[in-house]
Order: C-alpha cells, then sequence, then structure tokens
C-alpha cells in the first residue's frame, strides 16, 4: 500500500502533471465525477466570452461563415477522430448521443435489410445493463419501423458471444459500461458480430477520452459518445457519430433535415443526402455549447491516449488498493473489473448505504456519484487527477465509514 | 411619406423604446435581420458568465438539480407559452426545430392511424415554398414508416383549402412563410383542417415572438418553433415543441430517450413515456445555449405580442412605403404581401441584382439578407427596432440603387 507520500512523489514524476493547470478546479475539491460531467477547461471561459460578445453580439449573423459557425460539427468532428481511431471526415459532433444513436441504429438496420443475405435477420443484441436510453432508443425505432424487429438483451458479458448468431442483424453496445466500468473487447466483439454477419454500432459515452479506442482498427461499424464527460466539453454539449468510410454512401436515417442536405442553401424542396459523414447532420446546432467543445478537445493534442490510459490505470488501480487495504472491515464490494483489459476510467463501489456514504463524501469535498443499487461511482480522470487526490479521497472514505459519519436516506443524484 | 424628423418623433414616443436598452447593438449597424438570428440580450452577457464560471466550473455535477439544468426544458416552455397562446405544461425547449418537427409530424401520423375514420388516410399537406427542412423531415418520415404515406405539395396558400381534403391525414405549414413573410390564417386553417378530419402541426419558426399566437384558441394540434430568431435565444439555441393537451396523453413518437421517460433516474430498462409534455424530450441537453434562451424571454415579460404587433405593422408599412416611395425608379418588387392580416415581421424585395445590391447594403451597415432567387430580407424586430432605423435603411438603399454602387455577383449567405 502506497503512502501519501509517495502518492505525491508520482505526482511529482507525473509526464501529465502540467495538464491540470488547464481546467478550472475549485480549491479543497476532488472531483471524482468526470465520467458524468467533466471540469471547465480555462479556455472555455474566455471562449464563451467570446461567442458571446463578439461572435454574436457584435458580428451577429454574419459568424455563420467568417466564425466557421457552420463547419463546427465538421470541424470538432476532425479534432475529435483521433481519440477514438478514426480519421478526419469521418465523425461529427451534433446533437445528443441518443438522437445519434437512433440515426446510427436506423442506418445500420436499413442497410442490413437490403443485403439479400440479412434481409430476413430482426434480432437486435444488445445488454441489458447497457444505458438505459440506449435500449429505449432501440425499443422506440423498433416500434415505429414494425417490421418484426426484437431486442435481445443479454444479461452478461460472458453470455454476449452465443447471443450474437445467425439471427443478429444489428449489435448495439457501449463499451464501457455506465455503472460497472466494465469494458468490452472492442475489436473482438466487433469481428464475431462481422463473423455472423452483424453490423455493431459502439457506443463511446464512457470511452472517448477516457481509454483508447481504435474504431477503423477494430473495423466496426459506426459509434456514437459524448463530449462533456471526459472530453470536458461543458454541460449537455453536443454528442458525436462516427460513420465507417464504407458505409458512408450507403448511410440513411429519417433525421433528414437540412444541414445533411448536399446543398443547404439552394432551398431544394426534395431531399439529397450529403456527401460523406455530413449526411448525419439534421438541423441547426446550439452554436456556444458545440464551439465550447473545442476548449476540451484542444487539451488533448498536448499529450496522446496511450499515456492517459497508462495513468488513468494506475490511478484506479491506486484506488482499489488503497480502498481494499484501508477499508477492508468495511462492508464494500469492488463492482468494477480487477483485470486491466476489462476496465474502463471509472471505479464503482457498493455498499449497503451507498447513498449515504456518497452524500457523506460529497460534503466533505470528494464529488463522486451514486447509481441505483447501491454503487459509488469514483471517475478518474488523468488530465487533471492527482494520485495524492485519491489517496486524499479514499482517507476521506476511510474516515466516514470507521466513524459512521453517514446516515440512511433515499434520494437521487444528478445525471448520467 | 414620413421624413426622418418624423420618424424620430414616432421613436420618442413609442412605448416599446425602453426595451431596445436591453440589447447589446453593434455602434452604427442597422440590423434587420432578427428574423435569422436575434440579437444578445445584455443579460445574455453576464448569464454565460454565470453559467460557465459559477455553475459549471465551481458547483460542476451538482448544478443539475441546484441550478436546474434538468428542468430548463420545462422552465423555458413555461416561459415560453404565453407568447404562443399555449400555457404551462404544454411546451418545451428541446433539441431543434428539424427534430421537434419529426416527434410531431410521428406523433399525429400515429394518432391517426389509431383512428378508424382516419386509418386509411395517406396523404401529408404541406407548401412547396414551405422551409425546405420541414419537407425533407416529412420524406424522411414517411419514406422510413413504409406505409404509403405521400407528401402533397401545395403551390399557393390559395390552393390550401381545397388541398386538405378527405384524405388528409396531417397538415404541416409553417405559420410565416420564411421568403415571403406570407401569414397563413392560423385559426381558419386549423379550423378546416379539422372539418376535414385532419390534424395540423404549425411550423412558427418566424411567428413565435415575432406575431401573435392563439395555439390553444385556435384548437391547433402540435407546433414547433425556433428560439434564436425573434426569441434572441442565441446562436441555434434549442427549438421548442407544444402539443394540445388533449393528445398529450396519445403523444408518441421514435425518439424516445431518457429525457422522456416517466423515471430517468431508476435506470429501467424498459421506456415508459413521461407525463405531459416531458415525453416530448429526448437526449440530454446542451445546457448553455438553452438557458441563454431565458435573457431573451426574460424581455418579453415587458411587453405583450399586442405591442409588439402594433409596432412591428408600423415598422414594415413604413418601410414598404419608403421603398416605393423613394426607390420608384428601380426595378423592385414586393414580395411581402401589402394587407396586415397576409404579413409576418419582414418584408422581402426582389431586385434582379438583389444579392450584390444587399451585399453592398451589408457594406454599409445595414444588415439584411438574401434568399434565391433575387430576394433581398429586411427583418423588423420591434424590441430594439427604431422608426429612424427603417428610415436610414431605405436611404441607404435608395443612394445604393441611385448609384448603382453595388457589383454583379453570386455567392450565397448565412443561415435561414
Amino acid at each position: 500500500m502506497l503512502s501519501r507520500n509517495e502518492c505525491v512523489a508520482l505526482d511529482q514524476h507525473d509526464p501529465l502533471a502540467p495538464l491540470r493547470n488547464e481546467f478550472l478546479l475549485p480549491e479543497g475539491l476532488i472531483y471524482l465525477d468526470g465520467n458524468s460531467l467533466g471540469v471547465t477547461p480555462k479556455a472555455s471561459v474566455s471562449r464563451a466570452r467570446q461567442l458571446v460578445q463578439h461572435e454574436w453580439a457584435a458580428n451577429l449573423i454574419q459568424s455563420w461563415n467568417k466564425a466557421g459557425w457552420f463547419d463546427l460539427p465538421t470541424r470538432l468532428g476532425d479534432k475529435l477522430a483521433p481519440l477514438i481511431g478514426a480519421n478526419a471526415g469521418e465523425v461529427v459532433v451534433t446533437d445528443s448521443t441518443s438522437i445519434n444513436l437512433f440515426k446510427a441504429l436506423a442506418g445500420a438496420l436499413r442497410i442490413q435489410s437490403l443485403e439479400p443475405a440479412t434481409a430476413q435477420r430482426k434480432v437486435i443484441v444488445t445488454e441489458r445493463s447497457n444505458f438505459p436510453s440506449d435500449i429505449y432508443i432501440a425499443q422506440g425505432l423498433s416500434q415505429w419501423l414494425n417490421r418484426g424487429y426484437q431486442l435481445r438483451l443479454v444479461d452478461s458479458p460472458e453470455e454476449l458471444h452465443e447471443a450474437i448468431d445467425s439471427d443478429t442483424t444489428v449489435v448495439m453496445l457501449t463499451h464501457v459500461n455506465y455503472r460497472s466500468a466494465h469494458m468490452l473487447d472492442l475489436q473482438g466483439v466487433t469481428a464475431h458480430a462481422h463473423r455472423q454477419g452483424a453490423l455493431i454500432i459502439w457506443d463511446l459515452a464512457h470511452s472517448a477520452g477516457a481509454v483508447p479506442v481504435e474504431l477503423n482498427l477494430a473495423n466496426a461499424d459506426f459509434a456514437v459518445g459524448c463530449t462533456y464527460k471526459y472530453l470536458n466539453g461543458g454541460p449537455g454539449s453536443p454528442a458525436f457519430i462516427w460513420v465507417a468510410p464504407r458505409h458512408q454512401a450507403h448511410f440513411f436515417h429519417p433525421l433528414s433535415g437540412w444541414w445533411g442536405h448536399a446543398a443547404p442553401f439552394a432551398m431544394d424542396p426534395s431531399y439529397q443526402a450529403g456527401s460523406g459523414i455530413k449526411r448525419a447532420l439534421c438541423g441547426t446546432q446550439p452554436v456556444i455549447s458545440l464551439a465550447l467543445v473545442e476548449c476540451g478537445l484542444d487539451i488533448f493534442s498536448r499529450t496522446d491516449m496511450g499515456a492517459i490510459r497508462k495513468k488513468s490505470l494506475a490511478l484506479t488501480d491506486l484506488f482499489i488498493d488503497l480502498v481494499e487495504t484501508r477499508c477492508a472491515m468495511h462492508p464494500l464490494k469492488l463492482a468494477t473489473p480487477r483485470e486491466h483489459h476489462l476496465r474502463g476510467s471509472h471505479v464503482s463501489v457498493e455498499h449497503p448505504d451507498g447513498y449515504a456514504v456518497m452524500q457523506s463524501l460529497i460534503e466533505r469535498g470528494v464529488i463522486g456519484d451514486y447509481r441505483e443499487p447501491h454503487i459509488m461511482r469514483f471517475g478518474f480522470t488523468p488530465l487533471y487527477l492527482r494520485f495524492s487526490d485519491v489517496w486524499d479521497a479514499v482517507d476521506t472514505l476511510f474516515d466516514i465509514l470507521d466513524s459512521s459519519a453517514y446516515q440512511s436516506g433515499q434520494a437521487r443524484v444528478a445525471v448520467t
């Protein structure tokens, strides 16, 4: 077990340590919830001021062209692409994750329905423990299409292999589980889905900026994800969608708004899908929230996902080790895989009074969150978190548990 | 024809004149494009700072509850409701206009398909001159449902009456045309659609905050619209959707994301639509762009749509009169109805060199915009525009035309 001094020493030799200075971090707070809402890049403060006072107030309508507002979805998509193993022209930042998943699933089902070998397949495979909104979107789309699509909800990652079979048209999975942080084998599951003749959509909400993702290397088909967690884009900032280059010309979805049109300003009364990834766009985007995504992305250009992953595993290893050693006498149960290759960048710990313990932690400035049932989630974001923060967080947890300084209670907190 | 002095006198007696002080208006600019992108409320500057530095940077995840982020769609919807003749609990501000139209159209088609009297109807009526994205959405949804729906594109408002017949399932119209400013009879067309057994969806993009709208009085069924034009919500700020109370319990759409779930944090793997208008929500919203909508809405609470309409008509009357009198020797043609009851809050004027003339106007600080073919659009926003501004704008137009101080050219500008 490391001492606090040893943690401080790790911080002193941490190659990512300088990046902490790029963020506004509230004094005295240990923020272990960057997997839910990322912190604020310092650059976002001046960028927001520039957007409101200069681009909007002073330059008004001209900013659509002069400030590049209209190109934000593709420009930000190009910047985000390297973080998920994609190339320029394959990603746009737009709309919400749920809406982008709707587009991807609609597009994937359509491609499969036009292929004689797969046209009769009706099964969409996902995990029962997937983020519920993903399941709701699949339910909604299936019901509306009314062509007999059915959802196969798999109860554990181990059952996935068998569940993806010759009836499967589309597999729709979240790479890192929002609750357990269990990480699926993106390349292996993709290859298995393809061997079975299925297409695969990855939700990277808890992966982008958190763990290395190689969409092209894995030969994946579609992906969606979130920019307000590990990418620090701002509260509810628009999501992203990636379409493999080989599918782009065949990618159609029903949200065919004017931003996806080949010539939006021709005012043609007939929809013609734009070329490439642009056809994933629909309507006018929320420019201020969208533009702030860039401040978060720019910080990633100063490091790489290999370095981030290395520190992420060190932080989560340290947290698990300290919790299990120091709090061994308390009824805590690790709900996150111990194996590196199965672990994302947060750690979930069960406790019978999980909600109350988390409330006490928050009161003492250690911010994690709570998920039913009994789960305390702690996110570890290498860009701004220190090894000594982990030590201090566990020290606070230990103190709360040891002094029983928490009260049972029930209520729910916050968002994803 | 009024003199400039008479216009200045009108400004001095204008009861809305004090509201101009609520906005940041660039020195020396006459902004006649508030129908495309509204100007910046002064309050938006401090609100944006508060959002980024206080709610996001300092309070982080806790702001979802403590700063009311999660309730923004309904809270802003309640504030917007009186501007369109709706009540609290009937409107949410969320997503884009195109996506909200998709929800409304899907919901309306479903209701009609479950009613024996209308289940066999397959015709969706709209205008060929409707904003193209609205038509694209109807095309997209129809193709995907694959149940024989067809679009009937009407060539002029006069043909609407006949086009809405006993084959019509849903009528989908924009109240004020984005190009001509032609305003449809919302109450009359709604009544006619209902007599024919059809449901009606109104797009209020160029109406909300511009002209009085009485959705409940007209007994309309669904409405969508935009907050970044006359409502001054900020570039691309999220749109709104209204569902008549009588339809809310039967309103279902395929974008069934977690924000529309009855219990979003129960993490139930099966979708259960929330009660009332909340089921129109889908995914996590872009909080900063969304929250800024409130700054624009708050200004409307200091006046009412009657006063706004009175000044709007006075401004557009003055503009038309000055243009037709002072520029009579130039090939200008009014493309906006002269009759008050047919006119929205912008004026469109055709000129063979419309694009070049508009570029010259913009260079001289008179900001309108251009729409193919040949149309110069001038928006009149009573909250911040002066009668003397109208006089000065026409004076500049006169000078440009009279001195032929423009060059033919071709290109396109800006966004709706």
